[in-house]
């Protein structure tokens, strides 16, 4: 593999992410040697069981040993004392890269423990499902998607590239930003969508006047789609919140005050206001099929047909 | 056509819903003859050539002259001006029934204008897709499906029972409720959900520290599965929330207080709160998924690759 983009690369947490780019540095041969590890044994012995790495490493200090890139694929909340591990065993000229969700928080966790001969590249590749665990990768996730690099002053200018090259033979499209703008931004697309669908579907599930059987029944008008999201991995999520406060209150802020203000027009019967929103958004969803972000076959192209009948 | 259900079915309004219904009956052979008829005349043309109904009548009252079952299929703002129409046209022993998405507002204003010698059964058919106009139809959209069928004191037996098998026969499954109890649950499940859909469009569309064009690249995060349902027509959503207001308002009430919540154990940091619900809502997910009300693949099945590449 003489055009291997890296010798060797170390993946440490082999979870939906880390295990889709297991798989897609072998579709694309971007490594001569893939070495993986987690701190959970049973995830580990599955990680050998389905050949996820040439290597299964005990430690990630072991992993990251020799390594020219490490990638940390760890809830932001592990991400520093990831970090702290593997930073001794950084060679000289190794990058350090991540995919967490929020990125001033890892930088402020990670940045500290990354030796000055080693580089510290984070990044947050705009992929998933709402699946985890080792089992949960494939090839293509990365393909087509966008994959943002972290790039502020005083950044090595070859470790960027190199990270950027390693997002690009992942199938992504690559953009850079600072640290805190991509916090903001994510905050709006990613991070309170996501608290707005846990919150509908916890709400539902506590009502007296509704059962939840009713709930579930009849959740094809609407409320299914937030469960999707809602069954996204646990703990990845509390260490969103956690680790991207100040820009989820500020975007959340925003969205109360305007939901405050659509309750008042359904109060008052303004029905105008609505309807001027409801007529915005929909062009809102045509720019993002004609930009190839999602599909434009009705209902996600789900068919009622496909689905199981129990029932 | 000696054992069709109905001699002769009458569809007024023909959008999504009212051309599946079109679709579905010749499907199941269930209607001798199928008369449509809409108020916007682009409508009506569109209709013939597509061939929807076996005539296509200029107005409701011509429509629903001699049919044994009209179904109503407009906005629910649009119901009451339908029956004020059409109630003097029904023949003695017709049905008259609807598609709204909210029962009691429907049955305030529909109810007066049914004569004594006909009857009115609400019904509520749970399917439908962000897309409205007659070419949006098709045979399937109800199959496996609920429909509600309100069942009240005083409803005629005979009545309610054509209706369920009229429903049936769309291949929907069938459940009968009171009208109040109805619109609590769509709140909740449906309507709530589209409200905050259309909401965080709203907010995202209107930040300034993020642009609209990043909004749309980065909407895989989450964001754009809440772009679907916040394309849903317009009109009819308008309708939804100025006519069951009360429920609405309740249950946006819950929504909020629940919301509240969050917000503080984010601002407090307090990641056990969050790990909890975010938990407890992935069991919803599971149940929703076992009785084949979504599909379980990741990502509603939609895969990256099958997306256009334009950019």
């Amino acid at each position: 593999m003489a055009d291997a983009l890296f010798e060797r690369v170390a993946i440490i947490g082999v979870g939906l992410i880390g295990s889709s780019i297991a798989h897609a540095l072998r579709r694309g041969g971007l490594a001569a040697n893939i070495v993986v590890s987690d701190a959970d044994p049973a995830v580990r012995a599955r990680a050998a069981t389905l050949g996820l790495g040439d290597e299964v490493a005990e430690t990630a200090a072991e992993a990251a040993k020799s390594a020219d890139l490490v990638v940390a694929c760890v809830p932001i909340g592990a991400c520093g004392a990831v970090a702290a591990e593997v930073g001794p065993s950084l060679k000289p000229g190794a990058i350090l890269t991540d995919v967490g969700s929020v990125k001033g928080a890892v930088i402020r966790d990670m940045a500290p423990h990354v030796p000055a001969h080693a580089h510290f590249v984070p990044a947050h590749p705009i992929a998933g499902t709402e699946n985890s665990g080792p089992d949960s990768g494939f090839a293509e996730l990365f393909d087509g998607r966008w994959a943002i690099v972290v790039s502020e002053n005083g950044a090595d200018a070859g470790a960027v590239a190199s990270v950027r090259a390693f997002w690009e033979g992942m199938g992504a499209k690559v953009d850079t930003m600072t640290a805190q703008h991509h916090d903001l931004v994510f905050a709006i697309v990613s991070h309170v969508p996501h608290l707005i669908a846990y919150n509908i579907v916890g709400t539902a599930a506590d009502l007296e006047d509704v059962t939840q059987s009713e709930v579930i029944k009849y959740s094809a008008s609407g409320f299914r789609d937030f469960t999707r999201i809602a069954a996204s991995d646990p703990t990845m999520w509390r260490d969103v919140f956690l680790n991207n406060r100040d820009a989820v209150l500020q975007m959340l802020g925003r969205f109360t005050e305007d939901l405050t203000a659509l309750q008042r027009a359904i109060r008052w019967g303004e029905g105008d206001k609505l309807f001027e929103l409801f007529s915005r958004t929909r062009a809102i969803r045509r720019d993002i099929i004609e930009q190839g972000q999602d599909t434009a076959a009705p209902d996600f192209g789900r068919r009622t047909a496909s689905l199981p009948t129990k029932n």
